[in-house]
């Protein structure tokens, strides 16, 4: 199942169940007048609160009314309590910036306040002159756990969707520390939709692109990944509880500018469009102010 | 004014004032009866939302009946928008680690998960050999602010609070980002209450103290800050929309066990206190597991 939150034509806010083929969507307030059960206002509790289970359970053919494309996209979770990220977590990124990956997942956080829609603009201030691109496999938390191992970690895994980790390579040179060139207003786009777990027959086996006005830019899969999903969530979850909407965002492939011989970073009104086989396709226009 | 989250006898959770001495607290509840003005149920709304001058304005006498000895002392916002906290911004804490501090605050985030009491317990896993205390005064934010200046960056200030940023230096070191190392759960107590702006002449004026067993390592002012609490809300500002309830640590000053010649790290049962001019103190135990 995919669940999008959704910005009507009449601007009120809302979320919904989107078809298979990501074309037509099904409004929460839909759902509930065709099959009589309560949906709750939130798409945290929703989605956590065991809702999914509940209407799949009712049986009722769900008739998907409401074209895509006659609505704005939200960021699935507008209020996540954390958002971590994973530096180096791919070996063909490492390998093009000349590190050995570690062995342990090494971390940052961005803040809510960075989250983007999946259409959304990415704002970036003047002064940036080298703005780059991430294309990352973001996991969902379903439900708390603390020092899970890495048999049982899947369980955790509500679902996935796109992350697009916006990063102010000038910030993050200049600090050693990553966080605040990752963490400017806008810098997180995230969706379409968040993908359930059971339509991703395995995570490890993704194809991740990124093109830049139409030109290849990241083209690798997730089985490239160093530290795979399953030892992410248990090994941060020995220090830190991990928790329900909780976005772990998985770490980049190969390809950014910051690693070309002759950096192409990103320049006004560029188009960013990201896809990964099975979670569909974000677009991001840049834009410099 | 002295705001606290605290926890009662019958394990009750709420919140209250605390006298002008520390000694003695009146909860939400008895404000209520006394006044008549019905206190929202969340510390956030209290805080925020104006309930301050509503309380003062109705001149009511205040008495404190509750000891705050018969009560524990909670984190004073369990769920901050953001964690943020600045590295190296002390001069006597950079030159001891051999660094130029940056003119721009270089930031790291906790996560909320790692929020612990004011006296509560420091657990750190048995594998950490080099654990590390940091004593920093903490702002609280009371209104939402993007690009502020620096001139008016103090009128989004609530608040301040003594901040503990326990540090794995284990795995800063070894990860390069400090992230992991500081995100662990109980590695960031807190409080003792969170003291209104109008109570602190000059932030930039207060006296700083880190005890171990009782003897006497952090004793600093933050007059030797790089970057002062006006011009970090600003910066931050100009790139991230700071929220009512976010947390900014400012950063600690010298005498951390990293910077000793033959470093004395955090040992099990180990007792630090913290003490900050006019914010009071908190205590925390160190326990491995």
């Amino acid at each position: 199942m995919k669940i999008a939150r959704i910005r009507l034509k009449n601007s009120v806010e809302t979320y919904g169940i989107v078809s298979e083929d990501g074309k037509k969507i099904i409004t929460k307030e839909q759902i509930q007048e065709k099959t009589g059960v309560p949906i709750p206002p939130r798409i945290k509790e929703f989605l956590f609160g065991g809702w999914l289970s509940e209407v799949n359970s009712i049986g009722t053919e769900l008739t998907y009314d409401l074209p895509v494309d006659e609505v704005d996209l939200l960021a699935p979770l507008p209020n996540p309590p954390k958002i971590i990220c994973l530096a180096f977590n791919y070996y063909d990124h490492a390998r093009d910036a000349g590190l050995t990956p570690s062995e342990e997942p090494v971390i940052f956080l961005k803040p809510r306040t960075a989250l983007n829609s999946p259409h959304g603009n990415v704002i970036a201030p003047s002064f940036v002159k080298r703005l780059d691109y991430e294309a990352e496999i973001a996991v969902i938390i379903g439900r708390q756990v603390k020092k899970i191992s890495e048999e049982d970690s899947l369980d955790a895994v509500f679902g996935y969707m796109i992350f697009h980790d916006v990063s102010a390579r000038d910030i993050q040179f200049r600090d050693k520390q990553f966080t605040r060139g990752k963490s400017i207003d806008t810098f997180a786009p995230c969706g379409p939709w968040i993908t359930t777990k059971d339509e991703i027959q395995d995570p490890q086996k993704l194809r991740i692109t990124t093109k830049v006005n139409g030109e290849l830019r990241q083209n690798s899969s997730s089985s490239n990944m160093v530290i795979p999903i399953r030892k992410i969530i248990s090994s941060l979850s020995d220090l830190i509880t991990i928790e329900p909407g909780d976005i772990i965002s998985t770490g980049t492939p190969a390809g950014v500018a910051m690693s070309m011989k002759e950096p192409r970073y990103l320049k006004h009104d560029d188009i960013v469009e990201i896809s990964i086989e099975g979670l569909g396709t974000i677009r991001n226009r840049i834009l410099f102010n």
